[in-house]
């Protein structure tokens, strides 16, 4: 039968630079308890548990894993799957036949309720089970936590790129707009707000989901910077949605395909490139730049926030913790005390399990077209240390001289 | 008259992460010098000639300069402007007007042409002017160099993307399509390569302009490696062109307009999103992801190789020594010793002003859809020291349990 000392590891949903933290923190915590008799890995998230693709995690060195620790996106692999009951009756054939007692799944909201589903297919099924969901997203958006492993090291990313785009426009001025991921929480797309050190620094306007977005008000706003500053850098997050909450991509992808006959069908720099193209053609700026981060965010090899790293790894330390010495299923959730530390607690996964966290008003402008100091404070100490300084010249003016011809 | 000890810098072209050095290089090695007057900025170039927006550099302090240095982008701003003959009038009456002897314009070919124009129409007027141009490119196409600064962290920012892209696909298979900048050279493609560790790390393919690209090729190089690896990375320049030279980019976006009754004005990301959907409607792959680098690649802030910054920054020093003691005008070129030094010489302009190097031919693989280890051993050293490290499981597996029922 089943052994709560026998643990499986798995990993769910999109890559980001720290769930090999989670991972190691499981693997090598496991390792201090006495009578621990296995720690296995499973290939490709709950895909692989049903297949069977199990590794031993024992057998890696602590270095290795330490190093494993420090590499972005999902050493195990990941899924998107969720299960259903046949599902999960697959994944209880293979635990069972393996004697597996302890289930850590790394992951988001869909991971979390992945962890729910079986959570209680086990317990209908008489099959005992610790199931143990640690948090993982750069959305940032699962509910209780205060932040979640991967945000802080993707919201660096998007801060330092900003710092170089924001320069980089003020060096050829226009306007630039860089789209950055979240399909429902802004999180992320309002990280861009802390590339800005001086009033004139840029992301001069920064558009999120929670708020509605209109291409008039767009055109007025990057209007009023480029009279204010002669350039407008813009954070726009890829779910920007209208009054009616129809995401700007969905209509913009219906539009454009009804306009090519069926030939076009948008891809991933669809909503950059249409609202660099319609900023042109409406207000007639020739200088229009329009970027999408993509998948350069969660998983760039060499941007990571060392306090993300720490949390990473505590949290799958907590999740052996919690699953060992304590009775119940739930997931690992973190919470902040003071400015700053981070506290870890055991959450009911009823809690968070499919549900989306939006960004709070108090981090939202007035105007909805930026943040508040509220989300800088919230955010900066989550970046982590060595964050690149940003220096200007002091710019001594030199007097004209005036031209006797 | 003009007096050569007083001097004016000014930067052209796109930003770099280290065009700065360069600007710091040279104003600081200006005042180890004795006797010199003024060391002066122009804002955006020679447009800031012309205009007389100059600032004192001597008033800096060492300790801004040398913070200026690490920050990426054009600290005095940049322009596109390619002067003409009234416009070097211009120029020349702005000098004349300040006493300027001494030219200083970091940029790539096109600024190297500009020197060069300026260099020449100075002495047809009889103005007594020192140009000397430095080097700068992200594209390391300049003649005569054996690479350009800005190139080594630009390269080191693709290699580190795709060591992460790599990774993630790996986490969540299909086909991962990169887009790179570099127009008609390859370069900065290239450096993609420097992600594989082990032989079935992406890049499994790279594209570049150096040779012709077709859609069939694409699809049997893609398919052959979704059949090996069950996954593909792909880098790809974003001038990569067909057999007759027509960049694929162009013939797409004439392609896409006339399908679209020349509503669809395609963007930066369009040749992404067309390889990706070409890819989705030819092969049938359901996972089919691509990104464009875009701006990011150029100024990214914290991602610079340090080899770069010493030798942006010694460039610049050495232009001021060779304007100093020199008697001619010419560019500053970066040459290789062994494995690995660089050193500088003085160069004359007409050997690279408006010329373009491209890759050459013992870098790109028979294939031609990848490098060569000749390529790899040439960027190494550049890519400067703390280089992350990917790490993977070493994966001992479980055995498999067969099912009673």
């Amino acid at each position: 039968m089943s052994d709560v000392r026998r643990i499986l590891v798995a990993q769910g949903g999109g890559p980001t630079a720290v769930i090999n933290q989670s991972l190691a923190g499981i693997a090598l915590e496991a390792r201090k308890f006495a009578g621990i008799e296995a720690v296995y890995g499973a290939f490709h998230g709950v895909r692989g548990i049903v297949n069977q693709d199990f590794v031993d995690l024992g057998q890696e060195t602590a270095d290795d894993l330490n190093r494993v620790a420090q590499t972005p996106a999902a050493a195990l692999g990941s899924t998107r799957d969720k299960p259903d009951l046949k599902y999960c009756q697959e994944i209880f054939r293979s635990l069972r036949a393996h004697g597996i007692g302890s289930f850590f799944y790394i992951g988001g909201n869909d991971s979390a309720d992945t962890v729910r589903i079986v959570s209680e297919a086990a317990r209908a099924d008489n099959y005992p089970l610790r199931c143990v969901h640690v948090p993982k997203t750069i959305d940032n958006d699962l509910m209780v936590n205060d932040h979640t492993p991967g945000f802080p090291s993707a919201a660096r990313f998007v801060a330092q790129a900003f710092m170089g785009a924001n320069l980089d426009n003020a060096a050829l001025p226009g306007v630039y707009i860089g789209v950055v991921m979240g399909r429902h929480a802004g999180f992320l797309t309002a990280a861009a707000a802390m590339a800005q050190a001086r009033p004139d620094d840029g992301p001069h306007l920064v558009y999120l989901p929670e708020r509605p977005f209109s291409l008039e008000g767009f055109y007025t706003e990057v209007k009023a910077n480029m009279e204010r500053y002669g350039r407008c850098v813009v954070a726009v997050s890829e779910g920007i949605a209208d009054a009616q909450g129809v995401p700007v991509a969905n209509s913009l992808m219906a539009k454009v395909e009804k306009d090519a006959h069926g030939n076009v069908e948008l891809g991933g720099g669809a909503l950059a490139d249409f609202l660099t193209r319609s900023l042109k053609q409406s207000l007639g700026y020739k200088r229009v730049r329009g970027d999408t981060f993509g998948y350069l965010q969660r998983s760039f090899a060499g941007c990571v926030s060392d306090v993300d790293q720490r949390e990473a790894r505590e949290a799958g330390e907590n999740a052996v913790r919690f699953a060992l010495k304590g009775d119940r299923d739930g997931s690992i959730t973190i919470h902040r005390t003071g400015d700053y530390a981070a506290g870890f607690q055991f959450t009911a996964l009823e809690e968070l399990a499919g549900k989306t966290r939006h960004m709070p008003d108090e981090f939202i402008a007035e105007s909805g077209s930026h943040v508040t100091d509220a989300f800088r404070r919230y955010l900066k100490p989550l970046l982590g240390s060595g964050m690149p300084d940003m220096q200007r010249l002091h710019s001594h003016p030199i007097a004209k001289i005036s031209f006797e011809n």
